[in-house]
Formats: C-alpha cells, structure tokens, sequence
C-alpha cells in the first residue's frame, strides 16, 4: 500500500475541514485510489504537530474525528517548523491553507517554494502565492518533476482548471467568463429582488455567506484573483493583478438596476478573459446577462464558468459546494489526481 | 520529439472530421502539449489505407485537408487490414469511430480487443463494444497498461466522464442526471413550443440534428447506452442494456404536456443513475423539470448532465457541440490525455 505524507500549513476553517475530510474518507481512498493518506503535519504561524520522521509512528498525527488542539497535542512543538517537516520526511504533499495575501503571497509563497524545492508536491487553497508568482512556482514544479494543483484557490467545488485543461484539452479558448465569487452573487441576487446593498450584506455576514470583512469579495480582488490565476494557468502566462480591470458591487448606479429590470436582464458580477483585436483582457466587472446566457440562472451564492472554444462550442459548469468543506473536497480532489493511477 | 501513430476505423461523418481536425491541430499538439499525432492508418470494412511500417514514411499519409478518396489513394489495400495496422506499427492509439451497434458491440468490440491485445491505446466515439463490454475491455486495458478514452461514446464535447471521475475524484457521488440526446431535447422542445412530434422531428431532420433513421434517439436507446456507460465507468460496475428502464419520446400522453405548463416544468428525457435503497436504479425516462433544477435551461439540442455528490454538493455540465468536429474534437481530447506529461 502506497501511503502519501501530507503536511498542512494553515489550521482554520478550510484546514480543519480538510483534516475531518481525510479522516473521514480514510478506507475509500485506500479502497478506490489504492494511497493511504497519512498527515505527518498541521501547523501554523505559531508553531505545529508534527510525527517524527524515519520508522512509520505506531500513533497517528490524528486519531479522532474532532478538530486538533494544537497546542495540546503531544506532537506540538512550537516556532516555524515548517522546515523540519520537510527534513523529517523525504516526500508528500504540502497542503497550504492559510489566508490567501494577494499583495506578496507571503508567507505562504516561501513555504511552497520551499516545500517543491524539497520534493514535495503542493496542493492551495491559497491564492495569494498564486496571484503573486504563479509562473515562477509552475516553472520550479515542473523543473523538480512534482506537482502543484491549485482547484482549492479556483472556486474550490466548482471545477474549473480541470475543465479548461483536461476537458477542454486541444481545443483553443478564447473567451473565459465565470461567476466565482459566491458571496457577490449572493449579494447581487438579493439587491436584484429589491433589498439595499447594506441589508443584502448584513443578511450574507449572518448567514455566513459573506466574512466579516467582505472587502475582498466585494470590491472584486478575489474574483479578479481567480480569473487572473485561471487565466496564467490556462495559458501558461505570467500577467499580474495590475494587467486587471477590477470592479466591485459597492457603489453601483440605480440605472444599472433599472436596465436591468427593463432589458429583463440579470447583473453579474464576471470574471472574465477575452483577446480583444490580440491583445489579452483580464477583468472582474459587473455585465448584464441575458437570459440566454449560460450563467443567467447562477443565482444565490452559487458559482459557474463558461469556456469559449472553437471545436466543442461553449462548456459551462455550475455548481459545487462554497463552503470550507467543498474547499476541503477540491484540495482532496488534486491529492487523488496527482497519485492515483 | 514523440510521435504518436493513429489508426482510425470508419471514415464517416465523425472518422471524417477527426481526421480533419488532427491536420488542423498538427502544429498547435507538437507546441502545447509535446508530441506529433502521425495518421498510420485509416479503414473501413471493405479495406483502407495503411503506412508501411518500419522506418518512418517520407511520404505521409495524409497531406491535404481534403477529405480522404480512400479507394484511390496509393496506400489502399482492399479486405481486412486491421492485423496488419496493429502488425506494421508497434503502438499508438486505436481511434473507433464505426456505427455503434448497441446489440454485440461488433465488429468494434472485435477490434478493440486486438488494438489492446496489441499494447495500443483505444479512444472510441462508438458506444457499441462500451454498451455490451466496458467492464471486460476496460480489465483487459488495465492489465496491458493501455488507455481506454470513452469521451467520444459519452456525449462528446460535453465533458461527462472526465468531471465525474477527475473534477469529483474522492466524492461519493449519489445521484446522476444528463439530458443526453440532443436530437431529443431538440424535439422535445419543439413539442413544447406547440409543435407536433411529427413536425419537430422532420424539422429536426432536415437540420441535419435528427438522423435519418431517428429510432435509436427517439425511442430512448442512445440516452440508455451513454448513461449505461458513464454508470458503468464511474462505479466500475457491469450493468448490462437489461438493467436500463427505457423509455422513449414518441408516444407522450398529451396530458403529460399540459401537466408540465400548468405546473411551469419543462419535460426531459433524462439519463440517470440513483440509488434506490441500496438498489442502483439506471433509466433513460421522461422527467418533469422544475425551474430551479440545473438541467432546466438546456434547450434545443443542447445536452447538459448533473451529479450530485456528498462533499461537492451537485455540479453541473452543459454545453459542447452536438456535431462531428464536437465529436472528433472528444476523441483528440482524450489521446492528449493519454500522452500528455
């Protein structure tokens, strides 16, 4: 039995929700992927568990279904040790799971770097390295022969690298547009039915839709995050977030509403990818859909992406889950792809 | 640079626009994905054009964008040439495009076999030998260490297989529905506009969407065959045609229209797999569907399919061209998937 070594950076609620998810689907991975997942790592900012390296430890990282406490764990050791993770055990994959920092990626983006000169595949939820210095990080992936899956910083549950690259493998798109912000939306599809901007965001921070602080979302950054990191990878490009238009849903006119409703038409916010007379255009900006429009009918917090190609047409996915556990699901999904076989 | 050999049977209308698509794609494989596709062969049943093997032809066998006149090229050899493809080339990928014939699978299944037997890879847009054997052929596949792609035989350009055992690898997923057939949900469509079947489906003929024989469509047994196959390919299980409760579109009871405007659902013929306390249910049945399904909104002859899963919620595909170049462009998906990397 092949056994994996994971190390996870970053203990919040997508971390944590990825720890119950690999205990939870211990004996099917073993039974339909032929790997036996084996954490060896949860660490943050302030320090970590981590199993001794050399013979396999007869007691597991985890051997209960509740959240670790860290610090109460006999395997805590505090300070950075991120580097002694990779020095106790030769290889596995580098779960990174900490807030996504768009500005420098960091700190995250010197662990993956780290953890691939190592050996190690990488595996994100995080966007910030992404955004940052995808091109740079996929060129050093593939130079050391590992693997770097970024579903969990690209909607998550939704699938959309896979599409693009496996899916939609030879064809030539030209046009990329998706909803991938699920708390805009959300917002969107209540000022839609007639709520105030500040009621549809107060009602998505209670709901837990949207953070506490939503600027992210809804200024536009993390879909123009996301749209950028597609779009690098689809293209093996290396534009940065200053190649992005970016438009958030605070302050929008009450025309735009009105045509809206007049054209019977549905406000969006896109993320989108165009070549306009050759020249790339990288966006997060609110569009008017039509009814006929493939990503008419995404409404609440779902999401959904449209890929434009010359040989099969348009492919549009909707769906999946935008929540900590779905986020889990998209990390573990890369996990499966990068050994199974 | 890796040069991949390709034998094509049937040079129809989807052999036809494979054939096409790979002289069109020539240069864009060598660049974005690292390897040359080199035709070696192209049959039918009454003979076909064959590259001598040995040291690489000077001559290709294929050199124009024309359509091949396979009887008076210089490579025509008349009678069963296919043994003697799999003898002159050591290996490559075996490209099936003959009529599916959902009864034994023959002759695809005959060849198919021999293609594995000979280390080739299979790629087939035919869902015949799938229908009748996927479990045995894909076994016999995974014992030789060759590939088996069945994009082609599972709707084609709208990425089925690929999502459900890639972009949801480590999800259980439950349920399955896919509007299949889009010559039917054309015609259905129609219907509900306020059209006779007999109206819709001429329309639908003289558009070249329907066939000239529309039987295996119209009466359910091609939305069968794909939802058999992506059942039996997801859940590696080896249900057979009998386990399929089929149901057709030619005989709709008029109240089942007026019960879907009253109640403002739209009737499909849906493919689904569920699980029906513990006892899989596999059908090709006409479904009301409700405005919030995800399905609602494929109209004409779109197709679209849905999984709904335990840690991914349901995530939802649709779009992709309904035509050869859709078909041929699912074919070349999955030989770039086989040799990529």
């Amino acid at each position: 039995m092949n056994t994996v070594n994971v190390a996870l950076m970053g203990y919040g609620r997508v971390g944590k929700a990825f720890v119950r998810l690999v205990q939870r689907k211990k004996e099917d991975l073993v039974e339909r992927y032929g790997f036996r997942l084996e954490p060896v790592a949860v660490f943050n900012s302030r320090g970590g568990v981590l199993l001794p390296g050399g013979a396999p430890s007869k007691k597991p990282l985890i051997d209960k279904d509740d959240d670790l406490d860290l610090e109460r764990n006999p395997f805590w050791k505090p300070g950075r040790i991120c580097g002694e993770v990779f020095e106790a055990h030769r290889t596995g994959v580098f779960v990174e799971c900490t807030p996504s920092n768009i500005q420098d990626g960091e700190p995250a983006l010197r662990y993956i770097n780290h953890a691939i000169d190592r050996g190690w595949h990488v595996v994100t939820a995080n966007k910030g390295p992404l955004v940052v210095d995808l091109n740079r990080v996929r060129q050093k992936a593939e130079k050391k022969g590992v693997r770097l899956g970024m579903s969990g910083a690209t909607a998550a549950a939704l699938p959309t690298l896979d599409v693009a690259l496996n899916s939609l493998a030879g064809t030539e798109i030209h046009r990329i547009e998706g909803i991938l912000n699920g708390t805009t939306n959300y917002i969107l599809g209540r000022i839609e039915e007639g709520m105030s901007y500040e009621a549809a965001l107060k009602e998505a921070q209670e709901k837990g839709i949207a953070e506490p602080d939503p600027s992210q979302d809804v200024e536009g950054w993390d879909t123009a995050a996301k749209i950028l990191i597609i779009t690098n990878a689809v293209f093996r490009t290396a534009y940065t977030l200053d190649d992005v238009r970016v438009e958030g849903i605070t302050h929008i006119q009450p025309s735009l509403w009105e045509r809206a409703r007049n054209e019977s038409k549905s406000l969006k916010l896109l993320g989108s990818y165009c070549r306009d007379e050759g020249i790339p255009k990288i966006e997060a900006r609110l569009c008017f859909l039509e009814h006929t429009h493939p990503l008419y009918a995404v409404c609440g917090a779902q999401k959904g992406i449209t890929f434009f190609t010359d040989t099969m047409n348009s492919v549009t996915v909707t769906g999946g889950k935008s929540d900590p556990t779905g986020a889990a699901a998209a990390l573990l999904k890369d996990i499966i792809n990068i050994h199974k076989r």
